[in-house]
């Protein structure tokens, strides 16, 4: 049976919110291909390592975070996506809420910074594909999970909550619309604290998925 | 940049009702390693080819079929998945009708046949996963898509529709509540044939969705 060399990297979508913007984490690439422009961050598999260990560490080496909502995206293996050779990457996606969103620039990385996907640079490789590909995953998910919830801190005003499927969905939603449906849900615990930035005192809640 | 040689493949989940049971092709392995034994199909990537094109070929080569519905599942990456060394398998899965499920054994394959999804052998490698991964896939999207038509012929009665969901899930639902919500989806064209295998005539319908 005839074999072939491919080199297998994992890519991440790594989103989180900030300033009411859905952004994604991008690295100025510090190497050739496409040196001097921004890509999603990732790397080369390791031989010991699975795909999920790899992405992890990935992970982890660019926001200095463990334990945050990673999932498989989808596999990309044009013969033509990478001018080094054969390159087939499996990308990732991960949601990571705004007080957790810290940034360690991996080693790769010229610098690693938060970009707002409604206003991106040009992006390396078929990194603009993978990008739409996991906005797309996102979009449906939010339909039908409680994926989102991963993008909000811990306790969370229904402003913050309504904000969050706005800024992804890319759409205003009615107020008392949205307020109904997701207190019909009762995934939501009200707490016995109160956010006093606004005009007036909003409630706080927290996630309570039920079990 | 140190980088590192893995092989990748393709295997496929190509799924069929028959028999009003759910049916997964496999294939007898004629090679080493698992020899005798059952497994996906699937093979190498070939230098020119991308991910998908390698699974229509594959896909090609085992049924004799082009143009059914085949989407990308999920990437395997285990470091030991293989005792050959370093495969990383890009899974696939197709859904195919009836009436076009026929076989064309590939060159790798000593022998190929359906066989139902509630009763299989033993599955080399880690396909028992593979093939877990995608039923649920489908179990899932059969909740918010029409994926479940392309199991169909393209003339059906509505106790197919209602035996292809029962198979798919595998559970019984109530005859009167399935037709209620199946017809008022709107997407079932009423034929002006009937299919006389039954006790009394049952009329035929297609399925039209919606632009």
């Amino acid at each position: 049976m005839k074999t072939h060399t491919i080199q297998v990297t994992v890519d991440l979508v790594i989103l989180t919110i900030q300033e009411q913007q859905l952004r994604v984490l991008l690295v100025k690439r510090g190497v050739r291909p496409f040196e001097g422009e921004c890509a999603l961050p990732g790397g080369f598999v390791r031989e010991d390592e699975s795909l999920e260990e790899a992405a992890a560490r990935e992970l982890e080496e660019e926001t200095g975070t463990k334990n945050i909502f990673l999932e498989q995206l989808y596999s990309f293996g044009d013969p033509k996506r990478d001018p080094r050779g054969r390159v087939v990457t499996v990308a990732y996606y991960a949601l990571i809420s705004p007080d957790r969103a810290e940034l360690a620039a991996g080693s790769d990385a010229a610098s690693a910074a938060w970009y707002p996907v409604a206003k991106l640079p040009k992006l390396a490789f078929d990194h603009p594909n993978i990008l739409d590909v996991a906005l797309n995953r996102l979009r449906g998910k939010l339909e039908y999970t409680t994926v989102g919830f991963e993008l909000l801190p811990k306790k969370f005003t229904l402003s913050d909550l309504q904000q969050m499927y706005e800024v992804i969905l890319n759409k205003s939603l009615d107020k008392r619309n949205f307020r109904r449906k997701v207190l019909a849900m009762g995934i939501l615990r009200p707490l016995k604290e109160w956010q006093q930035t606004g005009r007036k005192p909003a409630r706080l809640y927290s996630f309570a998925p039920q079990t």
